[in-house]
């Protein structure tokens, strides 16, 4: 029932998964609104799904707490209670992103020895070695620096599975590369993060971000939101532009075509929304403006997280012995 | 001497405002190593141009406070003392940005209450209705609540002056639009912004920021720097990526002009640098990549600044009586 087109555009994507994904309709557990649902899995031929009724729905502008703790029969409460009982192993969302952060913690738990969950959204770069994962962009909005260096950890194990890098390189956003720069909190971080056991590549500056050097990015989570959300817009912008340009001077559909194919790499669908990274299970968020493409690549990416058991990866890295939740 | 071109290229900047931007070669007054410029200003027919002598030079990646307390001549220092001295009415620089503000802190001083200057940067808006003024990108990375609310009174001066908006709608970037949302500071400035005698209509998201809705943004500086920053290597990717597609698949000459024409409402050099605003004279600051055109627009902006006496209107609002400045 999450996002801004559903539950039509997230069956759709369920059935794009199973036509073009690699994903069996029996793998997938789709919760929301039975009645709504039913008839749209239907006509997806996706009759092996299984449908779990949720009669509730978090609005994408409800306040998050509230809504977690008013509606415990939401489809996200839903979905998350069944992850946590084992009838499914990870979970997918293109809803609220403050509701799946809150149900996370709530009902599936930290992993022992997560400060604060974080959020990591992939994104291009132009070396061609695959997406650079910038942590955290909004989970966590009063960031410290031990939470910062865990999040680096996290990020590291996430881009080792998600995109086979074997050493992650790692850097700590600030407004400046030389030593000194930044505030307080920038400062106690990056001293932390060069005593840890990781690739540590010292400061990044935003425009970097994309520059392929590094493969993780860690960043306080108040201005990684604000970051990504200028790129969409900016994105979104120069499109127009473009746009523009080519309805007074149309090109060959060639052009048009390599054009399109340009902005499709900068396009956040193709990277299979973003992990929230310490909690007990693999939890995708997805844009709310997701659509059928972007929620299969969602569940190749909740799909790839179990195949490669990053929880456990990230829940070693950070020392614990065994997988138990904190709450 | 500032800037990664520098001196020619502000030189071809300074020729190229004398040409076609309406400055008189007799208003421009250039400080830097004389030996080296004044060929060049030979070169450029510009021997009305009053040339200072200042020998030492601030590398872009100096640290600032170091290099103006140890580079008492430097073309900044010497600059902004010949500002004080009232041999020039305005700074223009694309040099160490950290010194400029250093240095205009330190010989300009602030203007009386102004507790701490800002730097106001221009960016593009979709409606046509002019840039947006985001302000502070990175003068001030401990921005308190007060100092939040006086960058949204000195934008709102700035924006009526530069850009002609009568009543400069001002928003608050924050991750999300709601009530309650963002972080204690946020929360704390939301108060004041209501309170204060402005046009303020609430919290903005980064994707909304070029939108057209809002005409001046106020953020926290570390924040403000980092979204200037990831903008610019977000724009510079996309171009990189059209090119690489043009490559393969050029384009008539008028779509590439077009897109080219597209590109360019995005170029930082057709806003005339950001001004610092809050110290007692128009300092205006350029990219370190700017070229002569980027030097023509600012030296029109500085000149600008002057004619509409935008100093003295912030002062006026600041609530402060008489010119004066406070160290």
């Amino acid at each position: 029932m999450g996002g801004d087109h559903a539950p039509g555009c997230v069956i759709e994507g369920a059935a794009l998964a199973v036509q073009r994904g690699g994903i069996q309709a029996e793998e997938l557990l789709l919760v929301g609104q039975a009645a709504a649902i039913r008839p749209l899995l239907a006509s997806h031929g996706l009759s092996q799904v299984t449908l779990v009724d949720a009669p509730e729905v978090v609005g994408m502008e409800e306040g998050a707490a509230t809504a977690i703790r008013t509606k415990k029969n939401s489809s996200i409460a839903v979905a998350m209670r069944a992850v946590q009982a084992g009838q499914a192993q990870a979970f997918v969302s293109a809803g609220n992103t403050g509701a799946v952060v809150a149900a996370s913690s709530l009902v599936l738990g930290r992993l022992a020895g997560v400060a604060r969950p974080g959020i990591a959204a992939p994104v291009p770069t132009r070396s061609g070695s695959g997406p650079c994962v910038v942590i955290d962009v909004g989970a966590n909005i009063y960031c410290k620096p031990e939470h910062m260096v865990q999040y680096a950890l996290m990020a590291s194990e996430y881009s080792r599975a998600a995109f086979g890098k074997d050493r992650p390189h790692v850097g700590l956003l600030n407004i400046g590369e030389e030593e000194g720069k930044g505030n307080e909190l920038i400062q106690a971080v990056h001293a932390l993060l060069q005593a840890a056991p990781l690739h540590y590549g010292g400061f990044v500056e935003g425009q970097d971000i994309m520059g392929g050097e590094f493969d993780v990015v860690v960043c306080e989570g108040f201005v990684g939101n604000a970051i990504l959300k200028v790129a969409e817009g900016l994105g979104a912008f120069v499109r127009e532009q473009i746009q523009s340009a080519f309805a007074v001077h149309p090109p060959t559909a060639e052009v048009a075509d390599a054009v399109k194919e340009a902005f499709r790499k900068l396009d956040y669908a193709e990277y299979g929304g973003a992990p929230l990274l310490g909690v007990s299970a693999p939890v995708l968020i997805g844009h709310g403006r997701s659509r059928p493409h972007a929620i299969m690549n969602m569940l190749r990416a909740a799909r790839m997280a179990v195949a490669k058991d990053v929880t456990q990866h990230i829940l070693e890295r950070l020392g614990q012995p065994a997988k138990e939740s904190v709450t």
